[in-house]
């Protein structure tokens, strides 16, 4: 069985790449050894999403709808149905799932639900046959590191088949994730504990918006804990020699790469597939891609990486320089692009920066979402915008604007002169860019 | 007492010139004869939003909590307190004209209630006092026509006065306020009619769009009956000889211009103040911005008017070339900005169309809000994007990356190789950008 190119794992980086490699001619197979789409579709990005939906629906008719003006109801009387949620969610997971599929057949991809396992640079056995390809991309992902601190922690894959929801679980860990989480919990009226397995909580945050975040935790009643001040005894854990109560512990350790069952050596760096600025492995028909390079842990970053790997194969020599936004699908939303404050300082970039808050914004005023603001990092000379960083209800779709201006290199000025529609939240880049 | 600047009118046009002349030195008086803020923050962008707001947290009560998991109330007992969400709406009206108070005292901006009269190209008669200035900006803006064709209306600046909501209103006009209240009664469960007096139901949208909002209207149950079918006779209103049921009629017609009292002439324009390219009128110290000017019946184009002309008057010779979103606050919102087909087709340019749904995009899926689309209308040649349209929940944010991008003169393939994140709405931009 000859192939042009061979894909192992399916989440954003695999599946994105093999539908660019069908949609460009080459034969190509997909290998995955659990679902299509990965961690991303069946128990990150997606699943997470719909249920934060859910929460931030319970939570908006609970504390704001009378606001609003909606009656014929008893706030206090509202329940959340976790598995209703849960269903809904998986609904949606399968309907994205087909979609894949439908996309890889169009295509003409095929796919083997398998374990993979390298042979030699271009042959993989699976299944107990072995394929053969010209190329092969490696798109095994990640998964949090084993919790080895604390006592039966529940793994992110097993928590949307939790037959009931904990009312005080501790969340430990760090990044976008189990901000996440935990307010996801707290939404529902129920206890969660952070216990940061180190801090910044969120890492490759700005500080600025490290700071917000961990002020609105604290405003959401949720208990930020380090873990060096923790000790453990048997099922019991204690801060400061208090006990925390809990009734469940749930893994959000940062993600280590899971890498593919292998005969031939593989370079590592850290733990990772060292890679090529075209993520060229140190094989040079085996490429790898997404989080297990450890170049990033953003499904965009793995799928842009996906796209890129497709177009060197192809023959570009374009080296992928993405800039890759962050976003954290807290309450209210997060999300950042482009340099740091922090990261400028490094560099010695001269700049300045700037912000404007959402509480005089008549549209979110209107939606009742009037928390956050917009942050401009931007060099002295030109003005032209370095970094962005937004905190709003809708903060992971508003990036997309700074997006464009990174990616055209616009300055401040463009951003200011550019008419934003009245009344609108995305009028606040026009505000901050005219200070 | 003697000014550098008179501003008559304080909408969008006035308000913002007047921050602007204050900021850049000029003494500035504004004179209203009404409210701060005018039409739009009174009675128009800012009180619709609000209740639209109401309307929807309403509707996706009603209709979408359950499958969200959210129990504990039953959906036909959910009452809609029309009071509550006007006390709500003027509340935010309240809060955002004391924000432009505080922004006129900051930049020493003086301002007068009272009914302008121009006495001279220099002089504004108010109060039975005489005010001087070096220059005048007349920013009275517009009102619906007065609806002769149909008896007894109520104009949209009563309509927040009403004690109780009608339950089969007829809303006679055209534009986008006629749709967003057709949604709005449609949302609390009333029966509206619109009476269009003319086709495209909204003047100036792309005929894609205008298609879709029609259909989208029909779905709704909202009957859409042409103004020529017509016959009133007394109280009464007939449409192909049935009798149109209603409790109210809404006077929603294309809007006309409010002209200031004057004793000098100014010359007009099809009723509208005529002005050049930098919004002089045939008096060359007299400006007039906005509405009453018939470029535009947009809030955004009136403040970029009056960005302008402070910019005119402190010396700047560049012709305000702003390109206007569109915003269309529907269910869902529709946005466009750029050219449309029609426009295209005029100027002769070559040019494509692409579109993409969103009902196979993550974010979408997980909010319950996956109908729309992005499109992309771009010339051949370089595949420059000259025109985009959305539909999508948060349309109207969504338009602004498309504004940043036709004001930087991006491409399809900018568009493409922009990493937008997973998952996200504004992805869509990316998959439109790669087909």
């Amino acid at each position: 069985m000859n192939y042009d190119l061979i894909v192992i794992g399916s989440g954003p980086a695999g599946y994105v790449a093999a539908i660019r490699a069908g949609q460009t001619g080459l034969k190509t197979l997909v290998i995955d050894k659990k679902y299509i789409g990965g961690m991303c579709l069946n128990w990150g990005c997606i699943p997470t999403k719909s249920i934060l939906e859910s929460a931030k629906l319970f939570k908006r008719m609970k504390t704001g709808a009378a606001e609003f003006g909606i009656e014929g109801f008893k706030p206090e009387e509202l329940q959340f149905n976790w598995l209703q949620a849960v269903k809904r969610s998986t609904g949606i997971v399968q309907k994205l799932s087909r979609g894949i599929e439908y996309l890889w057949k169009k295509n003409g991809v095929e796919f083997l639900s398998a374990e993979a396992k390298l042979l030699s640079p271009n042959e993989v056995e699976a299944n107990k046959l072995i394929y053969t390809a010209k190329n092969i991309l490696i798109a095994t992902g990640s998964k949090p590191a084993k919790l080895s601190e604390l006592p039966k922690a529940i793994e992110l894959e097993e928590f949307l088949s939790l037959a009931e929801l904990p009312e005080k679980p501790i969340l430990y860990g760090r990044g976008a994730i189990i901000v996440e989480y935990a307010q996801f919990f707290a939404m529902l009226g129920k206890t969660p504990t952070i216990i940061a397995s180190d801090l910044p909580l969120v890492p490759k945050l700005d500080a600025y918006l490290e700071a917000f975040i961990i002020k609105k935790l604290k405003k959401d009643k949720v208990k930020v804990i380090p873990a060096s001040g923790i000790m453990v005894k048997g099922d019991s854990i204690y801060f400061e020699d208090k006990q925390i109560e809990h009734d469940a512990i749930i893994n959000c350790s940062l993600r280590e790469a899971v890498l593919p069952a292998s005969e031939i050596d593989l370079e590592l760096a850290e733990g990772y597939l060292a890679t090529d600025e075209f993520y060229r492995t140190n094989i040079a028909s085996i490429f790898a891609m997404g989080d297990v390079n450890g170049k990033s842990y953003l499904a965009h970053a793995a799928s842009a990486q996906g796209l890129s790997v497709i177009n060197f194969i192809q023959g570009s020599q374009e080296a992928d320089e993405s800039v890759y936004p962050i976003n954290i699908y807290s309450d209210p939303e997060m999300a950042q692009i482009g340099f740091t404050e922090a990261e400028l300082k490094t560099k010695g970039i001269e700049y300045q920066s700037r912000e404007f808050s959402l509480n005089a914004n008549g549209k979110a005023l209107a939606e009742g979402t009037a928390e956050g603001f917009i942050r401009l990092l931007f060099e002295t000379k030109y003005h032209q915008v370095l970094g962005v960083q937004i905190v709003a209800a809708n903060a992971t779709d508003l990036i997309a604007e700074a997006g464009i201006l990174l990616e055209l290199e616009g300055t401040v000025y463009d951003l200011a002169k550019t008419v934003h529609a009245h009344p609108t939240i995305a009028e606040v880049f026009m505000d901050v860019a005219s200070i």
